[in-house]
């Protein structure tokens, strides 16, 4: 707390293991930011209850400065039922960020990752920094950056296109471009799904590219069960190249691919 | 070492303060990432020199498990002088990767960030793939996807480009199709720059992109100095706004826009 001044808009990052066994935290995330996240009382996330469980592990490692039952956690706001795209009011991300404007650090946690990458978070830090307030991002791992590395696809250049059009005549058409896009430009593709549909992306994946195109899947990064194949898509198309390793309908998965 | 069997491609994040005082690394990384690149004797890097300062700084946290000078490291080719895009014989690839295929883990390292993210090593990381070694990325910061999420700029859909060309007319020219490919997907995009040249690229973004485009500048993030920088790129313009903060010509930074 900064008592006089502004609250500074501190990104917490978290572990990779959503939806899967935990990790020991210290395997993932640094000792600093660790004890940073500790002594943070304010909190907006993605989810009260995962956020919790986080806090939880954090103080298994470094006590928390303040008790969970006591800390101010707030929940970002969620796309409404029927209008998904809804304006959320600036009025709001104010009265988010009211610990901040009365000099308190306020930490953004999401349910994986980085804050804003792949995740919500994007519209409160820019409410952040129209407001003045400084942003503090911690060091910690993204899924996207860590498949990337794994892939060794291009990283000199690549793209993040989030989620592909679910009706499979717009996803053939979004595929082909990205894919045209990344031949004559070197762009590595980036995508993500939501992970019960992981293995029919990749089989449309294999389908859809030319057999030169090299297609990455990297699977549960920094878990136990975690792995990476990256193989042309004509080795993809063997019988039984899908099926070794399998794809958990529980674990998060990104799709990359360069022409 | 796992004698008998293949060793793994680990892949190991570095800190992000190349060019500046070092940060703790216990600060930047986990102590399970410390840990296990202190046991790995074998290593493929960037540049000899700096990964030796990088050991150095992990035996501090944690005792290597081979003494510094008895550790097998090479580094990645360069590219050859008058020859940037020179192919380097996959048997290259094959003789750095030996310790992996006689039975040793090989840590691949770059200056900063993480390996094969906006540095060398995807060819490595290929060639892996390629040979059939299991690639393991170790969890830890890239300075692309923290500098996005500080930017509070769109997370859900971005690009890296890399490099803009040198020349200002083919400069100008790119910047304008990134501008308009940003307007027209909703697409963040992101560049860097030689640290002294940063401030030229500032300016010449500045008067480039379109009013209300929103730009970001993010710098040196994770060291004590950082700082993170989002407005439209008509407050850019104000007299006096480039200059605060100021533009060390020594601090690697990220630039990012969304039309």
């Amino acid at each position: 707390m900064n008592t006089g001044a502004l609250g500074r808009l501190v990104l917490v990052p978290n572990t990779l293991d959503l939806g899967t066994t935990p990790t020991p935290i210290q395997q993932v995330l640094s000792a600093g930011v660790l004890q940073r996240a500790a002594g943070l009382s304010h909190w907006v996330v993605e989810n009260g209850k995962a956020s919790r469980a986080f806090l939880k592990r954090v103080g298994e490692f470094t006590p928390l400065g303040t008790p969970l039952q006591a800390i101010d956690m707030r929940e970002l706001p969620r796309p409404r039922k029927g209008a998904p795209n809804a304006v959320v009011e600036p009025r709001e991300w104010q009265a988010l960020l009211a610990p901040a404007l009365a000099g308190h650090d306020v930490g953004l946690l999401s349910d994986a990752g980085l804050p804003a990458v792949a995740d919500p978070g994007a519209a409160l830090v820019a409410a952040a920094h129209e407001l003045g307030l400084i942003v503090e991002p911690l060091p910690g791992p993204s899924s996207l950056t860590l498949a990337l590395a794994a892939s060794g696809l291009n990283g000199q250049r690549f793209a993040f296109e989030g989620y592909l059009p679910q009706l499979a005549d717009e996803r053939a058409v979004r595929v082909k471009e990205l894919e045209a896009r990344s031949r004559r430009e070197g762009q590595t593709q980036l995508v993500i799904e939501t992970p019960y549909r992981n293995a029919a992306l990749l089989a449309a994946l294999v389908q859809l590219l030319q057999p030169n195109t090299r297609l990455s899947v990297a699977c549960g990064l920094t878990s136990p069960g975690g792995w990476c194949r990256t193989w042309p898509v004509a080795r993809w198309r063997q019988p039984g190249a899908v099926a070794l390793p399998t794809m958990p309908p529980d674990l998060p998965a990104v799709f990359m691919w360069l022409a």
